[in-house]
């Protein structure tokens, strides 16, 4: 049986979501044919996903061989027990998150300009608060680093996202979670409440999909 | 340049974190050939990787063509700022984490005791305070949602985990590193000294390896 998920459709909304996540996982295909998944910082700016490393190494020869990767970011919201629904069975045991997987093309970047650019927008997001000089491609220390590291750049051919906030619950148990994470009171159940009802398919109107 | 990072030798510890962590991100092989990451809920038991999930979609398709997965769960502690040990320059900007992969075979579990053993594990873990019948094999009310359920044993080849947390700088820049956390004081930055110390090259003379 295949469930109904929320897909989120505002490119903003995606946007927000990828510039709050420091993070995501860097799906390859190594030298023996395996699946082969690394976490990496990462930035989305443009329309396209960067990362950067060592131009030695696993990753860079993978993706030499083969360009097609995946890139996967998620963010788990709340742990739902069973017994907010349940009073027995451990079956509706559950967790929301917010997902998104972009597949794309995986390209080196050797303009010195692009990889400033894009090692630019890392530390905005990283380091917000400043404390380093800007990085440019004609700056006589900056230069020979942006040479040395290795730039890569996802042009993303399919991107799916997935919010999953019990949009594919009956109203009454919707109802009993959001009861039951009100009188739970973690850390990020407010937060989570508040994503209930941004994506609740009784008012929203929102599209849901076959997820 | 290959920078050298602490190797996890201590199944323990790599059992420790393991159970610590409530999902992970599983790389399989598509239909088109590409590499595709998903974010699951996951047990470590027994030696063996466990996650659930529908009997349908992508995922089981892929697993059923090629068994071969990765399974890569990370957690990020602490971001270091460039200034923490240069005034000046950008480069030195990083992260500290943890991370384990897991190259192994998947394997779909048929046998319903062994389904009910799994998910009783998923349970204790990310449900520990109870509230909910036992899930037993025989169980007149569970056993049709086991038999529903997809249940896939991931069987090790090989396990690489890397905990990171500065053990390749030079120790006039740990100690920076170390003090910038301690005046930042953020949310787990004093757990993240704490682990710099743990895994010191200097002092704990624990193997180090070529990451």
């Amino acid at each position: 049986m295949r469930r109904k998920e929320f897909k989120v459709e505002s490119e903003e909304e995606l946007e927000a979501f990828l510039d709050s996540m420091s993070f995501g996982f860097l799906g390859v295909i190594d030298g023996e044919g395996r699946p082969r998944v690394t976490p990496l910082n990462f930035v989305y700016t443009g329309g396209n996903l960067y990362f950067h490393g060592s131009r030695a190494g696993g990753k860079m020869e993978a993706i030499a061989r083969q360009p097609q990767v995946c890139f996967t970011i998620a963010d788990e919201f709340a742990l739902i027990p069973s017994y907010f629904t349940d009073p027995e069975m451990a079956c509706p045991a559950s967790a929301f998150f917010k997902s998104v997987t972009i597949f794309g093309r995986a390209e080196i970047v050797e303009d010195l300009s692009e990889k400033a650019l894009a090692l630019g927008c890392f530390m905005k997001k990283l380091q917000p608060e400043g404390g380093y000089e800007p990085i440019e491609a004609d700056h006589p220390k900056y230069r020979p680093q942006l040479k040395a590291v290795a730039v890569v750049r996802i042009v993303p051919d399919e991107i799916t996202a997935k919010f999953k906030f019990g949009q594919n619950m009956k109203e009454d148990d919707r109802n009993a979670v959001i009861s039951g994470l009100e009188a739970r009171d973690g850390e990020r159940d407010a937060e989570t409440i508040e994503m209930m009802k941004r994506y609740c398919p009784y008012h929203a109107g929102l599209d849901t999909e076959e997820a």
